[in-house]
């Protein structure tokens, strides 16, 4: 039996075969009944595009990729949620790539990865793109950045400073000694985020502001037990009632647990401040900083859909201001 | 100035061009020290290889798609933590294709998607494979199922039969009435999984064995609000004392929170019991299915992994044991 074609397609559909291509290629112009109806022939007549004819035609792949450290935190689950919205209005398909470790990062600073073929490039966290440079590769696609922030590229940030200078106006008209647990960004050049360290800065500069210090600060790397750890080595030292300021919720979680396993009442004996508004945070009664992620990948996403349609104007920046939550821990 | 070559970096490195092309190539052989010092001569020399060498010498991208439903669920946050364990120490990459919607999956069944590009597939939860196959096409990598079996391709999958006949067995032995809430799976045939299904006959199985009925069943979709209203609605029309199988922990959360608004007594007025076992269901006291969930994405990485280094014997089918973990709610 003859394959169907194309015009057999546009022919039981009743349209044109351009219709027909344009659903294939997901053209954001075909939609609702017209789509369904060609959809539904394709399905009826059993027909198979030719695997590369789209490929080949457009020189599109209709897919943005999207590399982030990991997929597995609440912030990279909130932070898809945002872009994936975006994109799939926009009839994207999204491919995710988690970079985990410095071996695969390397990789991605070679050109040859799935990741580049795809029309566009976000970037998490990490801002590859002067790496790229450095090495004078340059990727070919538009590419956004998103929670990170660089010159000559597009970008959806939170300001980070002012959510840690937030906090430092808060904690200074506090009662007691003040303390922070920070977390130990990587020595690696190559998975260094400047998140929390601007952070830190807006933090103490309030304070200096205010004209108040830290008395103690500490250190976690960004695990569970490592936080932990900083909680028992902070306890021991404080005396109360002090505050903490913990430059991540996951930090400030652990703070929490271990206080209540000493008897210590949050609010009272020992406020803390925490920082990202987990979504367990409002159950806890975490006092904390509250990042629009949703919203920056979804903004993300739109910067990159414009030069997708070919808008050509200079790097935009889209910069999120965070807002201090007032709960029961301080 | 003449652009280093890979022979550059070998003689730099100490090593034979091999050696090198190997690291280029993530081959597992090289490690360690070896691995380090070609990636420093490729760092010290600035040398770029040529993007396509890999993929044309070798014909492979050393990347694994794996299609999904959703990234954004913690199943599937757990699930892709398996996964990538195995290929991260395997040295392949991981692009992570989640479907969302219709559309889109229509856009995988067809062959023109980067995910195809890769060396090998895993499927979650939803089988392409026979609807790949009715269309007549074939992918051409070596395929595996997780949260999901058919003939004819290696899967691992859990027993989900059995977590609802474990469920069955120990409700029929509490007193009162019992209810049932399900998820209702979707109509359209695309996005039909088994695993509720097959948790709903377990449970109605193990019931008619132990002479048991369900006085009322329930439906919601995979939603939270959609999981209250169903609630809503159970306790309405529910006798006290009873007990309640919800076939996801999603809908046994929001009916232990109806139940605490009511003023109900878990595990006294209203015994429930969940599936899944999610990360906060130990700290509610749900009584719920364990399911080896890191496990079976781990194993699944290893079948694909021994089919990437030639394994040809037949399908292999690995399926995993829910566990009944009893804590307060019932």
């Amino acid at each position: 039996m003859r394959k169907p074609t194309i015009q057999d397609v546009a022919r039981q559909a009743g349209v044109g075969v351009g219709t027909v291509s344009r659903v294939l290629n997901n053209h954001a112009a075909v939609r609702g009944a017209t789509r369904e109806t060609v959809l539904r022939a394709i399905a009826d007549l059993d027909y198979t595009p030719n695997p590369h004819a789209r490929r080949i035609a457009g020189g599109k792949s209709y897919t943005i990729s999207v590399l982030l450290p990991v997929v597995t935190t609440e912030f990279y689950v909130r932070l898809l949620d945002g872009l994936e919205s975006a994109f799939l209005e926009a009839r994207y398909d999204v491919a995710i790539f988690p970079l985990l470790d410095r071996s695969r990062l390397e990789r991605y600073l070679g050109s040859h990865t799935l990741a580049y073929q795809a029309d566009g490039l976000v970037m998490a966290t990490y801002n590859l793109t002067a790496l790229l440079r450095e090495r004078r590769l340059r990727t070919q696609q538009p590419t956004v950045l998103v929670d990170a922030h660089a010159e000559g590229v597009d970008c959806a940030y939170m300001d980070n400073v002012r959510g840690g200078r937030l906090a430092g106006e808060y904690a200074a008209r506090l009662p007691g000694d003040l303390y922070a647990i920070w977390v130990e960004t990587e020595l690696d050049q190559l998975f260094t985020t400047r998140v929390f360290e601007e952070r830190r800065a807006g933090f103490l500069e309030a304070l200096a502001a205010a004209g108040r210090t830290v008395r103690a600060e500490y250190n976690a790397s960004f695990d569970a037990l490592a936080a932990r750890n900083a909680a028992v080595t902070l306890l021991d030292a404080a005396e109360f009632p002090c505050t903490v300021f913990a430059s991540a919720d996951l930090l400030a979680g652990a703070l929490l647990d271990e206080a209540r396993s000493r008897g210590l009442e949050p609010g009272q004996d020992l406020r803390i401040i925490g920082f990202d508004d987990q979504p367990w945070a409002a159950a806890r009664g975490l006092t904390t900083l509250h990042q629009p992620v949703e919203q920056m990948g979804f903004e993300a996403a739109g910067l990159l859909l414009t030069r997708l349609s070919g808008h050509r104007g200079p790097p935009r920046a889209r910069r999120f201001e965070p807002r201090l939550i007032v709960r029961s821990t301080a």
